[in-house]
């Protein structure tokens, strides 16, 4: 949502070129690669996303894989080799390391689990013995116990379920699964990925050094943080509030209660801060607080596809009555406001909604049914976008009350999705859709079919009221909004 | 969830018979009733819903609705009518009064609007006209400005969309939409309503006088209320108070921000409490509060399958990682606990999961896949039911990080859903159900299918763990719970 052309800057190379071939390796060896034909490895996985670069399946047991010459080490790869990838037991990661090592590997993607999360004196000295291999080495460790590295652009993944188009949206994870489920969700809603690192115990690697790369890196504009634990907390402050000056960027903490903590610890090895530091930490650098991955998307949504708002007042279209009530009731406890129209919208409204009665106040009610939307979204659109007392255009489309009753709900529902984008286009407002379905099979399909054409056309659609304003407020109150009105 | 049987009483025949007959009537009268063959009328919605009493349209222009003699005057009918539906102009509504209260209708349902909601001069007299007219009467009014009742028993309901499947869930709510996004949001995990009740304004009958009733009613086990105004605030607290004895209400209020107020104004021309006094009521009265419809429907689900908790104390079950750590933390955050389990449990969950690491502590993880899920279900879930440091079994099902690239997801869900269903019936402890699907098409309809299982043998299903953890916390922390325990 931000212009942050002015913000960019030339590219200090010596800062940036670091990372660049854990995103963009001219070869990947799998160490360990299965020769399963069963199950998809790393091979298959990498040659089926479209990875354009060498492969080198290391695996001193068979000849071939994947229709690949396997070699026995690393080692015996007949070129450089920019990125490894372990795929084997944690007690034989040293070896291969050091392996790794003579090779001259740049990055080497320890895989594998069983290092520092296990809470187990041998998992630590193993963990110990990687650090200490790679360490004073030109090789650098991303993990243990990561998924790695998604980067469609270079057709590198970590799961064949991610799609292939690239999008504008970094996502820095110390959970696989976390990050997965944010750039499902993103897909969900049409927005896409250009980086994302899964980096576990972040025993070398760590989140500073992934957000002074994205911070500068020219294909992405935002960027979300999940992370349990901080090794090293000046450098990390450091790192966000440097990044945020260039982009917004989105932390997810997670291990912020008791037990939240301890298990965190049996899953990165993280030692996690409390809440109170964190409430300090978004003071100290303007990054976007999250509790949650729904959330997260939530805002990269708001971020990707509102406008700059002038303020926090919020025009709601969709049914009145008690679903307004609550709509206005939600989004004054998130810290928006739904003031009225000026009289003047009002008496424009009255026009063409004679009988809508105390429905043209803000709330404003279009006529029932999704006909009546679609017609709204025409002539009733234009006369908010000019209303002087509200900023952005929320706009309630409830379809689980309609119950799923209606045959043609598919097709009003299409119909009203096309006649929002078409009227979206000469709307000088910010607009967001609450699009909630209720759980019938019918309704949720006619919706998604909705939410595709919407979130195609760049409009930011949420599941409901509530995550709506929370994204709206969220993208308000921080500073990014801040940055935005001075300019 | 709580045995009421035993805080059941007999019936005060007294008390109850007063609205017996609107929930019950023998005889609808519709006064303007439509004579339009296009669209669906009152006549027409009683008919298709099966209500087995005798119909009188009121029409003076036709001979004929849907089948059914048409009189000019309510007074014509030839019988005695327990219940008149105004379905004409607000300024008609008076003489209209009259003449039901001429004829000796015992409730009139004014679905008419344009009374005080208006915010009018006009309007306002027309509301005091109308209880002016029934007032010392034997006719009761109920709105005006509302959608009446919905009862499956007696065949009764204000929209063909509303199931014809009786429950034990009965609904008061001010705001006719609301109340049909609660009972279609109860329909999609299959419970279903005992009695609705729309009623707008009050202007006569008002939340206490629907409690009181429901209170004794021996087809209600729940009590959900959605209300903006109260007028007689002593008597509202009274009403709950003693309602809550019987079984739980809870009480989804309204308006209670600044804009929301305004808006509850003009929708049922109700004075809103602020926030601060609704806590106060909360603490005398113990009905459980809620904000929003979706946690309504989360709480009467709560409510309906949840059994009797010992305790606050979660056992997680599903993906661990950063998706456990986040589960936990959400739990945590709504007043729940996630303790380690035993080491007795810990050690048997490691003989049947000997490589799952740090996933054995509490969130324990299944092996990856629905598979690995439906195998939990049956070898792990007795194990945790044995537990002595939790109370209550929370199983994620993510589905959503699964991408819907999974052919088999549909069946894989299914089995998987029928696995718990076999293996919930040997358990012991309460269980909930989070099941996650993001936006994709396919995954959703897996989902939905795996839900409708699930459901409808009895487990709740929420669509989140953020849902689930709010719901379960609001239930154990209110005196519901504290009931239960001291039994």
């Amino acid at each position: 949502m931000i212009d942050y052309a002015k913000a960019a800057d030339k590219l200090p190379a010596d800062k940036i070129k670091p990372l660049e071939r854990m995103f963009y390796p001219s070869s990947i060896a799998i160490v360990g690669a299965s020769s399963s034909v069963a199950e998809t490895g790393w091979v298959k996985r990498l040659l089926d996303f479209g990875y354009k670069g060498i492969i080198y399946p290391i695996n001193p047991k068979v000849k071939e894989i994947q229709g690949l010459k396997a070699y026995p080490n690393i080692c015996d790869a007949p070129d450089p080799v920019d990125y490894a990838i372990l795929n084997i037991p944690a007690r034989a990661a040293p070896q291969a390391l050091r392996d790794c090592v003579a090779k001259g590997v740049k990055f080497v993607h320890c895989y594998s689990a069983g290092f520092g999360e296990e809470g187990t004196p041998e998992g630590k000295r193993l963990e110990s013995e990687i650090v200490r291999i790679s360490t004073g080495t030109g090789t650098r460790l991303l993990g243990p116990n990561c998924m790695g590295i998604y980067c469609p652009e270079s057709g590198m993944t970590f799961s064949e379920d991610f799609p292939k188009a690239e999008g504008r949206i970094a996502v820095v994870s110390q959970s696989g699964a976390e990050a997965s489920r944010l750039v499902l969700l993103c897909r969900d809603v049409n927005l896409y990925c250009s980086k994302v690192i899964s980096y576990g115990n972040a025993a070398d690697l760590d989140a500073p050094d992934f957000l002074e790369y994205l911070a500068h890196d020219q294909k992405t504009d935002i960027i979300a943080v999940y992370v349990e634990g901080v090794r090293d907390g000046p450098a990390f402050v450091s790192a966000v509030r440097k990044g945020r000056v260039k982009k917004p960027v989105i932390i997810m903490r997670a291990g912020t209660t008791e037990n939240g903590a301890r298990t965190a610890l049996y899953h990165t090895s993280s030692i996690t801060r409390p809440e109170e530091n964190w409430d300090a930490f978004f003071k100290q650098t303007g990054a976007i607080p999250a509790l949650t991955t729904d959330e997260t998307a939530d805002i990269i949504q708001a971020l990707s596809r509102i406008r700059t708002m002038k303020g926090q007042r919020v025009a709601i279209i969709g049914r009145g009555g008690g679903i307004g009530v609550v709509a206005t009731d939600i989004c004054e406890r998130a810290g928006l406001k739904v003031p009225p129209f000026s009289k003047e919208t009002q008496a424009k409204l009255r026009e063409i909604r004679p009988d809508a009665g105390a429905g043209l106040r803000n709330p404003v009610e279009p006529k029932l049914g999704m006909e009546g939307a679609t017609e709204f979204y025409l002539r009733g659109l234009p006369i908010i976008d000019m209303d002087t007392e509200t900023d952005i255009i929320l706009i309630q489309m409830a379809v689980d009350i309609y119950g799923g009753g209606d045959a043609d709900l598919k097709q009003t529902l299409t119909e009203s999705a096309y006649a929002l984008c078409a009227a979206s286009d000469s709307i000088r407002k910010p607009l967001a859709v609450a699009l909630f379905t209720g759980g019938r099979a019918e309704t949720v399909l006619a919706a998604a079919a909705a939410r595709d054409i919407l979130t195609k056309a760049g409009i930011a659609v949420f599941p409901g009221v509530e995550s709506a304003a929370r994204a709206i407020s969220k993208i308000t109150n921080s500073d990014i909004q801040v940055l935005n009105l001075k300019k």
